[in-house]
């Protein structure tokens, strides 16, 4: 199924009245503050998201998994769902690929069909936390840091196929996310677990492109249920530091101890130039995977203007941004659309945060007036903006709306069947 | 210091172009998605959180406390403050009083104070987690649950004194907050100190005036580090039940380990016909006890959600709500004018789910709509009708600011001079 | 397989001296405090803990399972591991059979099975959290507690049913493991769900024969991830409140949000006559289903100490233990032999607690001697008494090594293959 | 008061008997598996752990404060009690300052005192989460990071008087804890506050003797509720680097989020030569600051473990070893004893850890077997060697038991009063 711009271009009509009688008055408020919203506009459509190969099907617990319809079957059909996507928001151009759940067999053929689509290669993502058929060794206890050293080089062998793959398809980073770890005081020795990580993450950084960048995520629970290899952004920095330039942290919603300050973690890292990653997702209890600003609108804001700021001051630095949820009850496309919704409106608001007042309130110790302004942004309804963002660039005003009136899913069940089922968790 | 209904009149009138301009719009959506505004602003109008007398004061933290200046001397002077606050917003009128930090020596006079300035005497709270002196027995270990039954009597006769002197002023309500646990493994017999609790409860209930409540709160721990004698909801709904009709739980936003889901709660002790009051404050990693909305504005909104469905389901339910926080850094006028304006934006934003709409989505499992309505109603910027419930009432049209063009803080500190120390933690 | 007594004679006979050195000086320690240690070996000696009929195999997280061999392939083989457990450490005389995993289609030749290893049938699960082959209505939206009373009916027959099997096998109870929930605000409404979950109770409940009981376990999350319909003890137990006498709530180690004072719950629960199982694992971040003992052997004793006092003060309340946890890195046999030892040990330190003292500490609200109390208990070596319980049994003074020794899983593994996969999580 | 070597020696005669018929078979078995129990004990003998001059006064919660009697009045009598502690259990002979609790008007004196009672200065602590009167400017807001450089000039300097008060004693350590942060979002800009520490931490660095160590403590949360400076081992490990090669993190139980696996923060530290203090307390919910091993015996185990083997790799390695606990309920010197004692049976379990075993285990994945082999240690009762060292070094069999039997408090209060307060929190 293709969402063609008249289509979109139709539906946006009949809105097009009341979306300027919110627009207008929303734009004029913001100019007599002194905002540039030409700009804040320019910068919503020129954020893109990716979207990971995985997430266009149903995710699962370890309790069950419930299936929905219209799954795609090929990574050509995940292509395509992405495409449609990136049609209605527009800010959905880019796709980050998991080896060897997609592995592109005809590297030419997919990246032919992505450019077709308006779809870049982000960063690509290798597996070693499950056991692949014909593989000669198990990672059941590990693999970049595993005990024996052969586990280790197929982990290590395996993560550098990963980049010749993504090196044909025009990726520039490998996102690292290392499930090794131990379930039990006792089952392994830290120091040589961090030991052989370092050894092992040194080997796939030499095999990089020059071009390239490496992003090391942290998860401080899960697989694993005693310790993690990678638990935090701290041993996160310090194997960045230890590996290179081009080796950087990646902060994943989902991976913190509960009431982690997440944004200020966003902060520093920005501050010593090593973020380099962010995978989005919402969460109450643990790495829930739910659509992102779900639970915690208010501290995506908060991220977001950590962001904002430290992009300012540092406005070289690259960042891959990726969703990373698991759609288990909703329609994935659905949950994607309001993920990429939530994360929108978060840049929006930080973007309508007067710094310079904020700035002589944190100077002045005056914590009410700081408060007020960080809230001022939050409570004000910015969906104006993304709408016109979407609007000039081609997008629906209401991706949502328009997804279910061209009955999208629907569409997608008659060609590919109710009972699809896509790679992934 | 007073402030006069033409002083508020006047910085109205200076706002009144720009309020209208936002307002009207507003009204206009809602009242084409069905929502009658008119009832809307009446119900924020007649919602008023009591202020309690403690909270008036600099609060501190057990590493030290920074005092601010103007600190209320005396009750008197509380209840000025009080009325203050309540000119200006119109929704904080009532008080909560703390006995022994707040004793009435001349119950009359105060009632008469409270009676000019327009303030109700909400629940009264007793204190048995600190001694007093000339006490003969300490409650170190304990108090209404204490192993010694002298300490005990003593405990439950400081509740009824309390209650004698809530019904002097007015107050149909006894809030019971017990520090009683254990810091140590062994220190206490659960069985017994939840025995002695029970026991100790039901002499201070049958001293209740007939048309009074007593509100039982909970709380994990602090300032017991290993068990609290009444840790969760659970603990102090079967307390209620095995008390009587009159005796309630009461929740405290910050009251709940790590990750709990409140509105949850909130529900089913609606359900059941047992919640009775509510203390408001926010919070991210214990009883931090910050200005309510300050962290996690989507959870109060969630909050009221539940509020508003089940006042609509059992309209004879009569809740207590009660500012609850610590004002260690913000100048405590503020820090509250700020608290009930958060209350009542997430009461106003509760009020315009469209719960017909939010049914049909739950019951079609319709997960991805369930959660556009609610975040609907929260993204909408509700400041408007909070804005114009003020005014109708006579109060301001922002509250803060009016506070800070008055030099309110200022002209107290004149007045009572900087060196001033409320009475409280 | 199965082990002959003779094999653990023999092998007891080696250790016999060794054993005896270390028991006698621990006995006569204990007597010359006042214990009769002939009571302590015997309450050890009848201690159950049934073993689920799920936990036989290699459990998995979301990420990857990676098998074990010689995983029982039938019910019948998990009955053998079971009565393997036992010959070993003879107090793994009970399973817990979780249906649909586990139907006995031939109930009298299962029991047969069953007489003949020595093993009784404890109580019996549902299994309402994964849809089955060829039923009509998907819970993919909840089961008792869902919006379409169709899907309910179809979850209470289920159940029914399965009190049904339980009852031709000789079982006694029904644990109500409830996936239920919503994993975004507005899912569910609270209530509904709520009374939805009361009604379907109650209608298995009144299927139940007169000698049953009901026992309803709670989880504050996963595999929902903002609302659990049966989150805490507090509903667990309003449940089985209004369900009826034969209605108890069951604790599992893991359901409980960070930091709770499970021991607290589990003496509130007996000393109002309302807890009827337990499930022991163990776990530091959340469900994570570890061996018993092995993160937190502390807490361990604490809860038995409660188990133990309650037991003192209503002899007539009977406990269902289980032991509920997924074995994916041990041996599952390995796994269960370290958990039940863990579990014999917690209760031999809480029987040699010495509650006289004890309870004068507290009276005199000496913390310090009340601690020392409890880790005295703690920190001695008690082992010699499980040793000794179980060779008094006809058990192996060292279940593990005697498992090692007798090449178990080697023998397994001959008999049923290196890629078996057993049925469970 | 002061307790003589007879007095400790006679106590000890009566209990000879029973201590060798436990000690005797304990170390037979011992150095049958290889271990050299001799040197175990010299082991437990050398090590020391330094009393901070706050710990011998009851401590409290914002909620309040319940005094105990015979409270030290001055800094001699505080030395005097650790004293009593050291000649109790010969383990504690060292103090750790904190300024300007306990400034030492008389350098020489003070010293003096010290050596005649067998104390050593360990790092000094200073304090700028508290107002002093006649401070120029406020730490309200923040002392090393607040936005004002006036303010952080006077945090600085200081803290180089505090280096200069403990130069003049012989400490060779400044441990610096950071109240600093924000109970706000918005409040701090997160960069600066980091940028500011780090140029104020540079200064005090600058500032010490060539042969002295900084240590960075870290803290997520409390006193500020938002975000703190220093919240993890990551910024403070970062903040070491930045500042060369004397500055190392220090680690205190307490300050860590939940479920944090804090002894794999203590090898990583460890492992790269960056931990260089360790405070000791337990807790369960936050910074409880109780009794160490209290409650998470295990866990201290663990942490030993971690320290052994990092001390066994780096020997060079010299930590600085505190108790840091605050003694609400009990007696404070019962409170150190109980302490002192845990951390010794700590380090004794973990010096019978068999770590060749454990690294075979490991290397061949032998989960079940690593669990055992630290759980064997963890089991055995180990206290004669505790008992045994003690005696070697003159100090008492059963440090609380003659504490008790010597009536200490009794003497102290008649010497000091009953209403006596000490400086601390």
């Amino acid at each position: 199924m293709k969402i063609s711009e008249d289509q979109i271009k139709s539906l946006n009509a009949a809105k097009i009245t009341e979306h300027q009688t919110k627009l207008a008055p929303l734009k004029e408020r913001l100019e007599l503050r002194g905002f540039d919203t030409g700009n804040i506009i320019r910068r919503l459509r020129s954020f893109q998201v990716a979207i990971p190969s995985w997430a266009l099907g149903t995710g699962g617990t370890r309790f069950g998994r419930f299936p929905g319809g219209g799954e795609p079957r090929s990574l050509e059909e995940k292509l395509e769902d992405i495409g449609l996507l990136n049609t209605l928001n527009q800010s959905s151009g880019a796709v980050s690929l998991h080896i060897p759940w997609d592995i592109p067999e005809d590297p030419e053929g997919t990246r032919a069909l992505a450019d077709d689509l308006g779809i870049k290669f982000d960063a690509v993502n290798s597996n070693t936390f499950q056991d692949q058929p014909g593989e000669k060794h198990s990672y059941k206890f590990g693999s970049l840091s595993h005990v024996n050293k052969d586990v280790r080089a197929q982990a290590i062998a395996h993560n550098k196929e990963v980049i010749d793959y993504g090196a044909k398809l025009g990726s520039k980073a490998l996102t690292v996310w290392l499930a090794d770890g131990s379930s039990f005081p006792g089952q392994n020795n830290f120091m040589k677990a961090f030991s052989n990580t370092k050894d092992s993450l040194e080997s796939i950084y030499d095999h990089m492109p020059d071009d390239w960048k490496m992003l090391i995520e942290y998860k401080p629970y899960e697989p694993n249920f005693y310790s993690m290899v990678i638990p935090d952004w701290g041993t996160s920095h310090l194997l960045a530091t230890k590996l290179g330039q081009r080796a950087y942290s990646l902060v994943d919603l989902g991976h913190h101890l509960p009431n982690t300050n997440i944004e200020q973690i966003v902060a520093l890292l920005m501050h010593v130039g090593k973020l380099g990653g962010f995978h989005f997702n919402d969460s109450k209890y643990g790495d829930d995977d739910l659509t992102v600003g779900s639970l915690k609108p208010y501290q995506l804001m908060l991220i977001f203007n950590e962001l904002v700021l430290g992009l300012a001051s540092d406005p070289k630095l690259e960042i891959s941004w990726m969703i990373d949820a698991s759609h288990n009850l909703k329609d994935p496309l659905e949950d994607l659309i309001q993920s990429v919704e939530a994360i929108k409106i978060a840049y929006a608001q930080a973007l309508i945060i007067d710094h310079k007042l904020l700035q002589m309130a944190q100077e002045s110790n005056d914590v009410t007036l700081a408060q007020e302004i960080l809230q001022d942004a939050f409570r004000t309804d910015v969906r104006p903006l993304l709408a016109e963002a979407s609007r000039e660039s081609n997008g629906s005003l209401h991706p949502l709306l328009t997804y279910r009136k061209l009955k999208v899913r629907e569409h997608l069940i008659k060609e590919r069947g109710n009972k699809t089922y896509s790679t992934g968790l």
